[in-house]
């Protein structure tokens, strides 16, 4: 058997995480019992949830445990089967981990799927035609569910969820803006991604500043938000909302690393009567087929190019994960691990 | 005609609502036009959405001109009638405003209904079978639509509001849960109101007592929330929130003074996944006969039994309504014109 190369959390973050966080180790590959599958992973993917899973606290998923390989989405090639709807060559998408090699309980629903890559590139699957694809379609979908014309606006957007957001949103004829960091970014975002118009949260960098820019951008106000980030993003976007603006609550980046991040203002809920939706998008498999097929569909008629980030060797792992809590990823955040 | 006494908002508050922002005025009531109806006002509702109205910035209504009669719902006795659909005599509820006589426009949908106080006293169209009764209706059934055995919570749990959510939320076989202000509130809803525990949040008056409070009182979590205060309370729901509880928000007292008050940590909201839903019951009026009809059946029955602070004569409406503001009223604030 090969040997297999992981990422472990080693120990949890005090505050910000860091590289000392996580341990590389090399391990051998166990031999296969029936109904299991050893899959070679090509790519991981790196999202944001995981920085919550690093701690201990309260959430809505388990710890990671310490000295476990971390969870992550990968895509990757079978090499050997002992499960019947499985065969060596199937390309296939799963949770595999942080490693190179993982073995697979195949027959368990949810843990591996085959995937086509006729017209989809294998590492769609973990992006805009996987589970960031999927955030985006439920948040937009069947939380603001807006109507032709309506402003809505997504922070992160040159990111996997929000480059699915826009070309979703488009489809829909919405008014779309994006919030992305650096004038790069923003070029790109309105360049290649579709959006109408896209703020640079680091120049309008206070409540002010973002309040004014999205005065600007949504003339017509805000109908719905997606939230990536949380902050004073957020405050600025309760100011411009409309009466019953609906907000999906996605992402808290800014507050993983354990300093809470007060909503200023409350009550302008109340006073927009607006709708406030958390979600995990793997609490709604129900969805993931109509919206896998959206969003495949929209790649192949070429209305859904998201850019990604790749990190080359599963050893950069945890530098490149730093980067994208620090958003200095550009596009979607993949580790080649092949 | 009879002379009219009226009070006026006469200047906007600069911080807490006063007295001095008020006036009382006399005037002669104008002869009627076609279609129009003369009331004599016997009671005035008081409630706390009126504070918003008395400030100039954005909230969801406009706000109450000045020199003019504060607005304010009604009910009271047709003294003449060039409506074909009422005459005198006829008991009615409205929106007569703070003055002891008002013409109506009675053929605009909305503005005057007829009562029937068989089996219903008057003044109870202002409260448990009027707008804060279908106020706590939409919010318990149309946001957080609780299945049987789940918990509810609701701040104010004495006021008009409170008491009928608690008799709905019983009759839908809920644990509900109070928070009100002093032991003889507290004893109130859970002796006379149905409420299976009341939490006093004079003692519990900050973050940490109230959340060891809740966790007593709501050993599985809490399911839904009717938010009408806002502030250190909510902060605290979210800490005790299950997975996909769902908050009504209604009302935001303590932050109507113009101080706002943040929501500590909004990062809850998407790690519960839960459901924030502002409104107004004014905007759901398709609603409204069927609250009224479980509202007034419940009345009927004993099972909800509200109680009053009655204010006598106008001139100390102002002074009641401040204590509203407060919390110095017990169950609903009326104001007894006659």
């Amino acid at each position: 058997m090969p040997r297999n190369q992981q990422v472990l959390l080693d120990n949890r973050p005090q505050g910000e995480a860091a590289v000392s966080n996580f341990k590389l180790v090399e391990v051998d590959t166990p031999a296969l019992e029936d109904g299991q599958v050893l899959v070679r992973n090509h790519y991981l993917s790196l999202d944001p949830y995981m920085r919550g899973r690093m701690n201990d606290g309260k959430s809505y998923a388990q710890p990671q445990a310490l000295g476990e390989p971390m969870v992550g989405g990968t895509v990757g090639e079978v090499v050997e089967s002992r499960h019947p709807k499985f065969q060596a060559g199937d390309q296939v998408v799963g949770m595999g981990g942080w490693q190179t090699f993982s073995v697979v309980d195949a027959g368990v629903p949810g843990m591996l799927r085959k995937v086509d890559t006729t017209h989809v590139p294998l590492s769609y699957y973990l992006g805009a035609v996987g589970m960031p694809g999927v955030t985006a379609w439920y948040g937009l979908v069947k939380i603001i569910n807006p109507r032709a014309g309506e402003t809505v606006v997504v922070s992160a957007a040159t990111g996997a969820v929000g480059s699915a957001f826009a070309a979703l949103a488009k489809a829909r004829g919405c008014r779309v803006v994006g919030i992305a960091g650096g004038p790069e970014k923003c070029a790109y975002a309105t360049a290649e991604l579709g959006f109408d118009a896209c703020i640079d949260y680091r120049v309008h960098n206070d409540l002010k500043a973002m309040n004014k820019a999205l005065k600007e951008a949504c003339p017509n106000g805000i109908d719905g938000y997606f939230e990536n980030v949380g902050g004073y993003i957020l405050d600025a976007v309760l100011l411009r909302a409309n009466a019953f603006a609906r907000v999906a609550l996605c992402g808290m980046i800014a507050g993983y690393d354990g300093a809470p991040l007060p909503l200023q203002n409350p009550a302008l809920i109340l006073i927009n009567r607006m709708k406030f939706e958390g979600f995990i998008v793997s609490e709604h498999m129900e969805v993931w087929p109509e919206a896998l097929t959206e969003l495949g569909t929209l790649v192949a008629q070429g209305k859904l190019r998201p850019r990604e980030s790749v990190a080359q060797g599963i050893e950069n792992a945890p530098q490149a994960f730093l980067g994208l809590l620090k958003g200095k990823n550009f596009g979607k955040q993949l580790v080649k691990l092949i």
